[in-house]
């Protein structure tokens, strides 16, 4: 998990701008090498093709294999202009383009992981599309407020596990990063029952969760909500991702 | 709350189907123009029209106004065919027709009130469609098992009050209906806040909570989030409800 968040606009935009070109070097590309691990790395602050006109970034999420590769990148869609009684307001549409496609769930050895980031987890539609293009595991790279991440964070986890049956992991920002800005914390994986398997506490943690397909598999075919969602009431979803 | 459960669904079938031609002299009729309040009921049995080519019931929640009136009914249009360890098989399709239509929300003075039952709560598009029909409270009458219960009831009502910006009452059965049937109860009304403002416990009993419309939009203003929504990505939840 890795971002910046700053309190002016212009101080972000002034930082470098990493994106999915990470040198081959980086201790973000060595060590998946090196330990032989895939990585989920958000919020990314990266600059896009546009960035001469917009000057505004993208807020990317960045999937690494254990070669140390890019073999996915996500960029936010649903942008957080928001203002929270206690939590002050928050425009990230001033420094920030929206993501203009939702990705298709990527195979690795662990599951077929759906890329998202923070905010995004208020829309079910999301999750339900990665879930019914395959994803098992759903990323949720997050810096949730002080405010709503006690009031929300957990039940909207667990919601998304619940009801589109996939593992969900949110690795979470924490701690204060400028005067008026604090991140909430509480890193958690929910499995597709809904029940938190780990989390870390406010602070820096670690923590560790198994990712069973077989367990997953069986609850789909205990509760097959999938076969019993109504398109002709509500539509379906839109296009399928390709 | 009424309804009944019983086991093997010839018993069910045999019993009196009651739907929403309520006799005026009933006390489900009279109590309401007699205490000057709104009365939302289901699960009710009811025999549609199709009843004798189908031998089925629709499961189907009846909404009286202060008149003792039927204003509106909504059969359920997800049915629970589901097999949970611990909880025993229950497939509702085979003694109940999925009904066929959502029903738009309608006016009283609480709210506009959208309804919904049981385990279509499982099922985000349907609430996120009502709330985008003007819906202000989401009312699930429900039965939820003793397994599902404590794992999904409380996480799922409040996700869906947090995410479609909804008062959410529940009205549940609690209590053993049979040998294999027994219902997990915890009435609760949730904010859109996602607070539980009011509950009962495992028995029967009685809950109060006040709607307050200010809050609720406020907070539509603060989290804005049907103006952040995505349609481009996957769809606008079909045709608006009429």
């Amino acid at each position: 998990m890795l971002g910046f968040i700053t309190r002016p606009p212009r101080q972000l935009l002034s930082l470098l701008c990493i994106g999915y070109r990470l040198p081959r070097s980086s201790v973000l590309c060595t060590q998946p090498r090196e330990c032989g691990i895939w990585l989920s790395l958000g919020g990314f602050h990266e600059r896009g093709q546009d960035w001469e006109q917009t000057q505004k970034i993208y807020n990317c999420h960045v999937l690494l294999n254990n070669k140390g590769l890019v073999v996915a990148q996500y960029r936010k869609t649903h942008l957080c202009d928001v203002e929270i009684p206690g939590q002050g307001p928050m425009r990230e549409s001033n420094s920030t383009m929206p993501g203009r496609t939702l990705e298709p769930p990527i195979s690795t050895p662990a599951g077929k992981v759906g890329l998202a980031i923070c905010y995004d987890m208020r829309f079910p539609e999301l999750s339900l599309k990665l879930a019914q293009a395959g994803a098992e595991i759903l990323t949720y790279p997050s810096a949730f407020g002080s405010v709503t991440g006690p009031a929300h964070w957990e039940v909207l986890l667990r919601a998304r596990a619940i009801e589109s049956q996939c593992y969900v992991i949110a690795a979470a920002q924490c701690g204060r990063h400028h005067e008026t800005r604090a991140s909430y914390g509480h890193s958690m994986v929910v499995d597709p029952w809904g029940t938190v398997v780990a989390r870390c506490s406010e602070g820096p943690g670690l923590c560790l969760a198994r990712i069973d397909l077989n367990f997953l598999r069986q609850m789909r075919q205990h509760l097959p909500v999938f076969q019993h969602r109504r398109p002709d009431l509500y539509g379906s979803l839109g296009q399928p991702l390709s």
